[in-house]
């Protein structure tokens, strides 16, 4: 038995400990990280998958704290993935937020991990995606995947949830303009949070006009909820809208939504390693040194050369029946 | 003749219109984009090409200003490539800068450019690798290449200057750490602008004791220059700086160190085409359908199934001889 496989036998027993060093072995990319992914794989599918983005400063967080009360309190056990490198679930918020997250954490129901977003930002999508794969795993109902949404990367870890929740606040007006251009196309729920500040009515208004006549994917109408999500104020309407896109989804299409997101896994998963696999291919088969000359020489440029280069990888037609 | 053919034409001829409409080209990723790279790349390889990095805050842009202006005053022409969004040249600081910026750009010797940051990262880079090409093929004798040096992609993008000058400020703390991560080992020469600060001797220290006995990939040990770039102060040195490092990179071993870069060049478009080609391979010869059915249904864990998909594609051997 591999220790990835005794991790995961572990971690289907409940052990907390075996989820944890499952957790940091994707975290740091270890060579154990693919098995220990395609093991667990046939354990996932259970848990609702919530992605929460938006910029910081909205109040994300304790909204997410007060999201996993609503969700304890109908006694579903919850997950919280968290890429935001200003969260207090990745140690980057005030102290009085930590010490809340902490009282989260000794809860047996709630399992928090923070994935550093240091280095390749690349790295640390796949790694999010799998994390929130292994709790899923690990039994979880629901899995939070928290991201500050700025980047590229991130749009691409929300694609893995099954609903999206967007999350503004007044008084962020460049912001709003930057959740314009990426953001508002992925959301199922939009929150305005810090709604008691007078000019949260503006950005309710906005936003729905923004979203006027607009559906996802899904054919699902995305709904806007207010929250004060210090006072937890509008965040019981907020599970209810999560699950009401989850009834919606299921009762609608959830095949389709549901291969339509293990084609996008499976398509970024084919990006991400294809480069590495021509770039090995063509190491074995081809003297880079002639094509590095030529190019050197000005009798080439990169270009050219890289498309002559790729001619010769091909792909062998698959046979007919073959999986 | 195409209409890249003639851009080319006429900015050889020293017109500067067809270098700017070039350049958009390849900011905006137009089609004609490579081709045009693909046809002007026999005449580049003439300017000597600066990178110049560094956290905001340190006073990169009045530094840069002052450099053309010592380069001008050698009677050199020089191009300007900036991929800071806090850049004068991508009008993202106070105005009193943007017009002095403005000022030099009214110099028939000075071409400037910045590159929108906006958009997908890596296609940045890639935008402004080529860009830098159009301004040495367009004649300059100088290319400077500004970026903010936060992320991956300009790290990357510092890859293809033949010098790179890492500018630091006294008073940046968190910025001097964060240097040390990833830019500390690609600067050739470090410059602490705001020498005038009480504490700019103590980052000189520092700086000079984490470069101690450290020397680059061309055997060249990295110096240390103090600036005052807003009177100018320093920049004759570093301008001499640059100027002895190319004399010792091309005394030493200029051959290796642009077979090194061309080599990074090609790998870097390499992995970039690379996963497009395979996508377009894997479409025309495979039922995508049964995989993603089987991932679907988990039977099967997408890693696997990337993996098995790869498989599929193979390498030609190259023939003895082929170019």
């Amino acid at each position: 038995m591999t220790h990835a496989e005794k991790l995961i036998r572990n971690m289907l027993k409940g052990d907390k400990r075996a989820t944890a060093r499952l957790l940091s072995i994707v975290e740091n990319g270890l060579p154990q990280a693919q098995e220990a992914i395609s093991l667990l794989y046939p354990h996932t599918g259970n848990a609702h998958i919530v992605g929460i983005t938006g910029p910081s400063g909205v109040g994300k967080s304790t909204l997410v704290e007060k999201l996993v009360g609503e969700i304890r309190k109908k006694d579903q056990t919850v997950g919280i993935v968290a890429v935001d490198p200003t969260s207090p679930f990745s140690g980057g918020a005030f102290l009085g937020d930590r010490i809340r997250m902490q009282s989260l954490s000794t809860d047996q129901g709630v399992f928090i991990r923070s994935m550093a977003s240091r280095g390749n930002p690349g790295g640390v999508a796949r790694a999010t995606k799998d994390a929130v794969k292994i709790l899923d795993a690990a039994g979880m109902d629901f899995v939070i995947v928290e991201t500050v949404g700025a980047g590229q990367s991130e749009v691409e870890v929300m694609r893995i949830a099954e609903v999206v929740v967007v999350i503004l606040a007044p008084g962020l007006g460049d912001e709003i303009q930057a959740l314009k251009a990426g953001q508002m196309e992925i959301g199922d729920i939009f929150v305005v949070n810090k709604s008691d500040i007078e000019s949260a009515d503006r950005v309710v208004v906005d936003l729905k006009s923004t979203l006027a006549m607009k559906t996802t994917k899904d054919g699902w109408r995305p709904e806007v909820v207010k929250t004060i999500a210090t006072t937890g104020a509008g965040v019981d309407e907020l599970m209810e809208k999560i699950l009401e896109h989850k009834e919606y989804v299921e009762s609608t299409g959830s095949e389709k939504t549901r291969r339509r997101r293990v084609q996008n896994e499976i398509e970024s998963i084919l990006r991400e390693k294809a480069a590495e696999h021509v770039m090995r291919l063509l190491e074995e088969t081809i003297q880079f040194n002639e094509i590095v000359e030529a190019v050197g020489a000005l009798k080439k440029d990169p270009y050219t050369a890289v498309d002559e280069l790729l001619l010769n990888v091909t792909a062998k037609p698959k046979k007919e029946g073959e999986a």
